[in-house]
């Protein structure tokens, strides 16, 4: 359906990926809830035939300090299913994924969303199917701490299964609605479910039919090895976060392998990396620009930042003086003592080391040119290291533009982009098959037999 | 804000309120999931200064003998969050109302996507609270049978404290953004809930900023004691069922002391009984049009409807011979009486008998002229039995249409609808205040003090 190109998410995030990008001048401050705003982006990101927009997720405000928490803009936000409903209604072509966890929710309740969402759409929605480790998540949900780890990920693998069943409800001409006979669906072709599970008792049919991409897309995003065993048997796109090559190939490689076992193809699952560009038509350009958002990082910020990943608090100790010495903590004393040492390596301050890890957050971060950023995706996408990239604008509209208008005139020049949608499906621009009914499929195989 | 008007809601389900609507030759067989249908009804409804989109909903398919449901066009339709939230971006005015319930759902979810929904439309969101029984319902989530009454209320009037806690989560100038000073929002103006009852725990915030309507319109429709009573403390608009102008000024008076009760004035709830017009320039046009319907009809769904109303199957009689002897059910024993009463008396045959009950079900059924409806409408509204009213239209979009180009004009010519918008959101819209934040007032009487 699609030759092989780069895909693109655009990975939307109110202001932008940086988390100071609300004081950037030529931000939305108020992005999180500025419908105007993601109007914009999602037409823009469609007239550069980008193959989706990705929408995060969090039910709930961070469980932070108050100080920190005050000065990042991330407690106001459109929930994910609403917006893009609605951004389903000023774009035609571009895929539309929203995260959901599956820790706090119901199968029947997600399955109808997306499902409803396809049909609005004509076949552009996603789910980003996650599970919710934060606190702050849980006390919003009658709990006081969060779900355990290996509970979650049964509950999410039980959730998906549930809610795959949910969308073949139905057959794809289940409704015939035969206005002269009356008859209006096919009592031969609607398979109610009738789970029972460990978590979920769940009987269907689900209220609305089979929809335009036979199923929604599911993205996932776990890299812990529970998190990949459940992605190589069920996702189709994989967002994932990524320092170097070695490790982005080594992730793709693997899950590629491991979807074998499941008796996929690894054409059906798409990697996506995430990638945190800061494109200037110099090097200089480029670095002045990401220094320019890293001089708005609140200190208060910063430190609780830093505070946060070395598991001490900082807050006391001066911001231009050294790291003091720690006590070692359980948790995160591996990642605790990469920080010290890095900053031992480098005598580096409070302030420069929170700089250091304040950008990306995990995911690559490029600061170049559109030459660079062009070598850097074109090697990862021809060497198994990517199938596409969600982009993560440190900054919005702005970074967005520069991505455009910088970067994929030099990834076209390559030839390692699309400059026209194909068709009309997130499931055609991704190159994912539309999957047939499992009840129609079993009746042409009898019938072939 | 306005003056008194008759408040007129657009009750859109599908292909129309009449069961046998989608066979009808200008119907949209394939309403459900058809978003242009339901995009040109939400701009003929916008067009003609409706207050409001009203959506109903269940979760699940109904809990129904398979001959009859394969017959009628209620199992596949959109969600209707997803729904409005897309209807948002093709009109401008018009109020925005979904049904969800109470039962399966949590409350920061549901406050979450109507605080979104609210921000997304520039302050036209409205919830309509109900509670599920339906069996259908329940076996979907975790559950063998329907929730009780009793239960069911208690759920539902503490899931209705815990949302509007989490819409004032945040005062309306909590988020200051000065990009100067680097605060994002003011710490003294965020109020977590801190709930803990007895369904639920909830700590709050929620990560949406308080709405564009300072909360979104709360709907709700109990005609129970325990729903009346609900209403009466939290309803800001009542959606209702009456067969006569008895039963509705008895309600009306009714709701509104009982409103007192609980310190609210009168005018703080509105309430609009549900209409199921079907209107010629003639009344013989009228009747022409209803007996269209009426003969739409299948058998097997008549005497579906019958047998599940009068508490025994009745598929094995001649559907043109005589109601047979029944013997007498529990449950619904004063509704089988009535019926039975209703076939002796007037001679009908069981086609006959449900035909008699098969048009509004429940609801106020006008099969008349422009000016029969408009006396009823007027007399309704200036004498206590009602704010304004459901148009719960037989068929789309013809039923809807006829009702703005025939009674409408009439309705106007009295003076008894507006001509055009006068606010933008629907609390504007239905003459109801724009709340103040709870603390934002405390400090406002401190001051005054």
């Amino acid at each position: 359906m699609t030759s092989r190109h780069i895909k693109l998410g655009a990975f939307l995030m109110q202001t932008g990926h940086h988390i100071a990008a609300w004081r950037h001048p030529d931000a939305q401050a108020d992005a999180g809830v500025n419908i105007r705003h993601y109007v914009d982006l999602a037409r823009r990101a469609e007239a550069a035939c980008f193959d989706a927009l990705f929408l995060a997720d969090s039910v709930g405000v961070r469980n932070s300090e108050i100080d920190s928490l005050a000065r990042t803009a991330r407690s106001d936000q459109f929930e994910p299913l609403t917006l893009l409903s609605a951004l389903a209604m000023v774009t035609e072509r571009i895929g539309l994924i929203a995260t959901v966890s599956t820790t706090y929710n119901e199968p029947y309740h997600v399955a109808r969303k997306f499902a409803s969402l396809d049909h609005i759409s004509g076949g552009r929605s996603g789910w980003n199917l996650v599970t919710s480790s934060g606190q702050g998540e849980a006390q919003n949900f009658n709990l006081d701490e969060h779900v355990e780890h290996a509970a979650r990920y049964a509950r999410a693998a039980e959730f998906h299964d549930v809610v795959l069943g949910l969308w073949n409800s139905w057959e794809d001409d289940a409704f015939v609605r035969d206005t002269v006979s009356g008859q209006y669906f096919d009592p031969q072709k609607v398979h109610p479910l009738n789970h029972r599970g460990e978590h979920f008792r769940v009987r269907g049919p689900l209220n609305v039919a089979r929809s335009p991409q036979g199923r929604p897309v599911v993205v996932q995003a776990g890299a812990s090895a529970a998190g990949r065993d459940l992605a190589a048997r069920t996702a189709e796109v994989i967002f994932v976060a990524h320092q170097t090559f070695e490790e982005a190939q080594s992730f793709y490689r693997d899950i590629k392998q491991r979807a074998g076992v499941y008796g996929r193809h690894p054409d059906d699952i798409k990697i996506m990396p995430g990638i945190f560009p800061v494109i200037g038509r110099t090097q200089e350009e480029a670095e002045e620009k990401f220094a320019r958002l890293q001089d708005l990082i609140h200190p208060v910020v910063g430190v609780r930042l830093l505070s946060n990943m070395i598991g001490a608090d900082l807050s006391g100790y001066p911001v231009d003086g050294p790291l003091p010495d720690l006590p070692q903590t359980n948790g995160g004393k591996s990642r605790q003592q990469l920080l010290v040492d890095l900053a031992r390596r480098d005598g580096l301050t409070i302030r420069e080391l929170y700089l250091r890890i304040a950008g990306a957050r995990g995911h690559q971060q490029i600061v170049g040119t559109p030459q660079s950023v062009a070598d850097q995706l074109q090697q990862w996408f021809e060497e198994e290291g990517a199938d596409g990239f969600n982009i993560m604008s440190p900054w919005l509209p702005g970074g967005l533009d520069d991505f455009i208008t910088l970067a994929l005139p030099e990834l076209r020049r390559r030839g390692l982009v699309r400059t026209r949608y194909q068709g009309t499906t997130l499931r055609e621009h991704l190159g994912l098959r539309r999957p047939a009914h499992p009840a129609a499929e079993a009746r042409q195989a009898r019938a072939a037999a």
